[in-house]
């Protein structure tokens, strides 16, 4: 029997339109489906004839064992079948795609690697801001406030550098790590939260990493979220002072007169 | 006359199966395609009825103005044209993005944001690695080596957050980024560098802080490519050693039995 692939799909944010040409085309020619917990299930209608398998864990929860997941992948590569793992956002950013890759190889299951967009990306788009504004910044730091031993990034080096941070799995700590942040820059910095960032219902606040916290739990947003913090983002409070496109509830599509997601 | 608008489209790292679906659907409907240097030409048959503009800018070089650029999409958004801004990888990062947004906010131009794929995470793909193993860091740092002001970013304080390094527009000078964050990590730091990435003539060599510039000198790799540095980056070396898939010299597709690009 001939050996079969995987091909590990990163799903995007959430709107179908994001995918890729080549996600939807290793997903029309997918014999199996594995499928994560925070990908939009529609993306399963791209896969008309696969058996579609759910492997969903959220972060700290217990539910599909890594382990599984990794043995379900080389059974059915080993019967000849091309598997498509598929990932929210980029599966090369906090994916633990490095680990399901590294399975594969060990047991010599080929792998191709399909790119997407990254929360963080629609996040900005959302907001209509750059990420790197080249007044502001060098760079964005995409960060995890969500780790392995439950400790936390080094906030305070990470602050350092000046950089836009973009940071993903933060919401059940966001007021302690806006706080930290703030000693380390300041009250005043701009600072956005964007939930289902990507998604039909995305939500937006804006403010400070003095205010941050408060506007998010006011509004009602919650996991999955990005939180977004550095002078680059104050574009997108400006922009939102001056044409009063978004509030401190976030703001639907029809709100924002100049700046429509395409 | 209606006013038209602007989509600020991001073309992804060169390969056109890379484009999103929106990307897609925004070049079936321009009437002018303004178009970066970066960005795979092809990508003009997407859209066919379109006036193609070409308007890059190389790093350095003098070229067509930036306020040029925007003073051309409000001219022809202003006709009721539906104009197409074509910018490789995801444009909010490092694509000067952000000034063409506050241009075109203060004269009124509706715009919508085409998310893409950064150059960065097709590297990573190419070389089979998760940007962010969770085994080795926290996240990950775009940061670009050319800065307005030709001041360098603090190296050291971006070493010292022990994140994985994505570096942008460093190929210049690869010798002394290289040594800097040796000094303040190791030699023996795993690194990378790709060239046109995602493109259909990608390059890769692996190596470490002690080596990779001196091998992706003697490989003749130079702009553009992503320097990629960090532990999760090891996971690509460690993976080549053990099947000889990529060399000094870079690998084409059939050379790398357990990895292919989708």
């Amino acid at each position: 029997m001939t050996m079969g692939k995987v091909t590990l799909v990163s799903a995007g944010p959430g709107d179908l339109d994001l995918l890729t040409l080549k996600a939807v085309k290793a997903l029309a020619s997918a014999d199996v489906v594995l499928l994560d917990d925070l990908v939009n299930p529609e993306i399963t209608t791209l896969a008309p004839q696969a058996r579609v398998i759910r492997v969903g864990k959220r972060g700290g929860c217990r539910s599909t064992p890594q382990a599984f997941i990794e043995r379900l992948m080389q059974r059915y590569a080993r019967r000849g079948l091309h598997v498509v793992r598929v990932k929210g956002g980029d599966a090369l950013l906090f994916g633990r795609a490095g680990e399901e890759l590294a399975a594969l190889r060990s047991s010599g299951v080929a792998v191709e690697i399909v790119n997407g967009i990254s929360s963080a990306f629609a996040a900005a788009a959302g907001l209509g801001v750059s990420l790197t504004h080249r007044d502001h910044c060098q760079g964005v730091i995409f960060v995890t406030a969500h780790l392995r031993d439950h400790s936390e990034p080094d906030w305070k080096a990470l602050a350092a550098t000046g950089m836009t941070l973009a940071i993903y799995m933060g919401m059940s700590r966001i007021e302690s790590l806006c706080a930290t942040l703030a000693s380390a820059l300041s009250n005043s910095t701009p600072a956005a939260v964007v939930q289902w960032a990507g998604f039909p219902n995305e939500r937006r606040v804006t403010g400070t990493l003095g205010t941050i916290a408060a506007l998010a739990n006011s509004a009602g947003l919650g996991s999955p979220a990005i939180i977004l913090v550095g002078d680059a983002i104050g574009e997108a409070a400006s922009f939102n002072l001056a044409h009063g496109a978004f509030g401190a509830h976030g703001a639907e599509q029809g709100e924002a007169p100049l700046l429509r997601r395409a």
